[in-house]
C-alpha cells in the first residue's frame, strides 16, 4: 500500500477550487464586487474586538442572536414569519449542505440533482458516501418538472438538492415546480433549494422562502457570500422546520461558528441596507451584460443571478485563456462549449467586454 | 416513516455538548480563565478591520500566512524544523479530526482509541461511518502499550487517535509508546496524538513534535483553545507529513477558514507571549489542586493538563449538582465515579475548594 493511507477512491482527485489568481480583474468565483464601507468596518472591528474580550470562552453553541438577526432579515426577503427556531447556520453553505446530507443522506441513501449544475454537490455526497444521481435539464437550463418527478420516482432520494438560481446557468425555479417536487418526495425526502444568489433574482421571481409554510420538507438556503458581499465571512444559513434543524445539530460539531464569526455576521447584518445596495446596480449591469454578449451573436442563459453563462466556443479554453492574457478572469465551467462571467463593477465589464471583443476578433 | 427522514442511527440522539449556564465559576470546558489584554484586543481588532477590506472577496483558501505562522510557533515548543508545507488547520480540532477520518476512516475503515478518553472520537467516527473500537487503559489511566499493540494487530486500523495528555485524565503518552505504535502501524495506518493540552505537560513531559522527523505516519495536532485561551476562536490545527496534508485538501471543504478567522488567529499568535504566559501559573495551580485533592484523601489522576479528574464518589452527580449549587459547574465525565474540574484563577479554584469541602460533608 502506498503511503499515506488515503481511501482508494479519493486518490488522485484534485482538491476543489478555481484558480486564486493575482489578475486585475477577477470575474470568476461570482463575488460581488464592493467591500464594506468604513462605517461598517469601524462597526466591524468594534463587534470583534468586544466580542474578543471572551475570546478564552467557547462560543454560544446555538448562536441565538445571529439566528435571530438571520431569521428578520429573511422576513424582509420573501420569508413568513420565520424565527430563531427556523433558522441554521455554519461555515459558508457548503458546511450547511454537508450537515444536511450527514443527517439525511449516508451509505445507502441518495441524493439528487439537475445537470448542468454546481459541481460541488457531487463532492458534498462523496464526502459523506451518499449516492449522487444527476438527471438533466432541458435544453435552455430550465428544470424539466415530468423528468425530475420520473427520477424521483425511480430513485426515492431523501435529498434533492436544487440550486435557484441554478449555477452555473442562472435559472431559477418556478414555484409550481417546487410544490410539486415537495408533494411527490412527501416525507421521505428533503427538497434542499440553494438561494445562494437569491437576492439577485429579477422582478416578479419568487422565492422558496415563500413556500416554508406550505411544505414542511421544504429547505431553502442562503449564504453571506454573495449579495452581502461577505464571501470572507463564509457564512452560510437555511430556514426550515425546526425538527429538521434538531436533526441537524446531532451531527454539527460542537462549537462550529466562532465568536468572531458570530460578531463578524450580526455586524454585516446591521448593515444590510448598505451590504445589499449594490444589488440593484449589479442586477442591472446583468441585464446588461447579457444584452451585449446577446448582440455579439452569442448564446446566454437568461440569469437571476450575478453572473451569466454565454457560448457556444469550439474551444472555450482558448477564449478563457485569451481573456486571462488580458487581466480578466472568468470561470470555465458549465457544459462543454460555454463560459461562466461574473457580474463585477461596470469598469470591470467594461474590461471583459473589450477583452471579449478583441479575443473573439482573434479566434474568428 | 417519521418526519424528518433523519437516518435511523442518529433518530433520538442528543447533540454533543457540556451544559452552557450562567454560573459565577464555570471550571467544566478546560477553557483557559485569562481573556486577551486590552494590546492584544486593539491588534485584533486592527487586523479583522483590514482584513475585512477584502470580506467581498473569498479568503485565501491555503490561509498560507497562518500555516507559517503556525509552523513558526511550534517549532519553539517541540516542533523540529517545521514549515507551512507540515501544517494544516481548520475550525476547531474538531474539523480537523472530521477531516483526517474523512480522508483515512471512511465505511470499511477502522478508527481505535483507548477509553477512557475524549467522547467526542466515537462522534468524529460515527459521522464519517468509520468503525469505531474503543480499547482500555491500565487501572491508572496510562496506555497499556502491549494490549494497544493487541488490538492494532487484531482491526488493523487505518486511524488511531491517542490525546497526550489525555483527556478527562490528563495522562501523557511516553516517546516510547508513540514510536511503538508508529512502527506497528506501518505507512497502512496513522496515529494522531492529540495534543489539544500539550502547552500543560509537566516538566519533563515530551512533546510527540519530536517524534515527526522519525515516522511519517505520525500526526500531531494542537489547538489555540486551550494554553492560547481561544476557545472562541475555534482554530485547531496539526502537523504532519506533506503527503498527508495533501489527502486532506480532498475532503475539506473550499475556503473553510474565514478570512475573520485567518487574521484573528494571526493576531493571537503576534501576541503568543501574553496569551500563553499564563500556563505556569496554572501548570501550579493545578499542582496545587491535585495535591490538595489528594489531602482530602480522593483518588486524583496525574494530569499534564489544565484539568484533573478525581474521585471516586459513590453518587457523583450528587456531588456535581452539590457544587453546581454553590455556583461551580464543573464536569461530570470519564469512568462512572470520578469528576474533572478545570483549572480556573486561584479565586475560582478556592470557591471550587470550598465548594466541594461542603458538599463532600454534606454527603458523609
Amino acid at each position: 500500500m502506498s503511503f499515506p493511507p488515503i481511501r482508494p477512491e479519493l486518490a488522485g482527485i484534485e482538491p476543489y477550487g478555481a484558480p486564486q489568481l493575482d489578475v486585475p480583474v477577477q470575474l470568476n468565483v461570482n463575488e460581488n464586487p464592493y467591500g464594506p464601507s468604513e462605517a461598517c468596518l469601524d462597526d466591524i472591528a468594534a463587534a470583534v474586538c468586544e466580542a474578543a474580550r471572551d475570546l478564552n470562552r467557547y462560543p454560544d453553541r446555538e448562536f441565538s442572536a445571529l439566528r435571530e438577526g438571520l431569521a428578520a432579515y429573511l422576513n424582509t426577503d420573501g420569508g413568513v414569519g420565520l424565527t430563531a427556531d427556523n433558522i441554521w447556520a455554519a461555515n459558508g453553505s457548503n458546511e450547511v449542505m454537508l450537515q444536511l446530507l450527514q443527517a439525511f443522506g449516508g451509505p445507502g441513501r441518495t441524493a439528487i440533482s439537475f445537470a448542468p449544475t454546481y459541481s460541488m454537490y457531487p463532492e458534498y455526497a462523496r464526502d459523506t458516501h451518499t449516492t449522487w444521481v444527476a438527471g438533466k435539464r432541458r435544453e435552455d437550463f430550465a428544470l424539466d418538472i415530468d423528468a425530475a418527478l420520473g427520477l424521483i420516482e425511480a430513485e426515492r432520494p431523501h435529498v434533492v438538492l436544487l440550486p435557484s438560481p441554478n449555477n452555473p446557468t442562472g435559472t431559477a425555479l418556478p414555484h409550481d415546480a417546487i410544490s410539486v417536487l415537495c408533494e411527490a418526495l412527501g416525507d421521505e425526502g428533503l427538497l434542499v433549494v440553494d438561494e445562494a444568489y437569491g437576492e439577485f433574482r429579477r422582478e416578479g421571481t419568487p422565492s422558496a422562502l415563500e413556500l416554508l409554510p406550505t411544505h414542511r420538507n421544504l429547505v431553502v438556503s442562503r449564504t453571506m457570500s454573495k449579495a452581502f458581499a461577505g464571501a470572507g465571512l463564509r457564512l452560510g444559513y437555511l430556514a426550515a422546520d425546526p425538527a429538521i434543524l434538531d436533526a441537524i445539530r446531532v451531527v454539527r460539531l460542537p462549537y462550529h461558528l466562532s465568536t468572531v464569526t458570530q460578531a463578524t455576521a450580526l455586524a454585516a447584518l446591521r448593515h444590510a441596507d448598505e451590504l445589499l445596495g449594490k444589488v440593484d446596480e449589479l442586477r442591472k449591469e446583468r441585464d446588461e451584460t447579457v444584452g451585449w454578449l446577446r448582440e455579439k451573436g452569442l448564446q446566454v442563459a437568461d440569469s437571476d443571478a450575478n453572473f451569466a453563462l454565454f457560448g457556444t466556443f469550439a474551444d472555450r479554453h482558448a477564449v478563457w485563456q485569451g481573456l486571462l492574457d488580458r487581466g480578466v478572469l472568468i470561470r470555465e465551467t458549465g457544459p462543454d462549449g460555454w463560459l461562466r462571467v461574473s457580474i463585477g463593477t461596470a469598469d470591470e465589464m467594461n474590461a471583459f467586454k473589450n477583452a471579449l471583443t478583441e479575443v473573439m476578433k482573434e479566434q474568428a
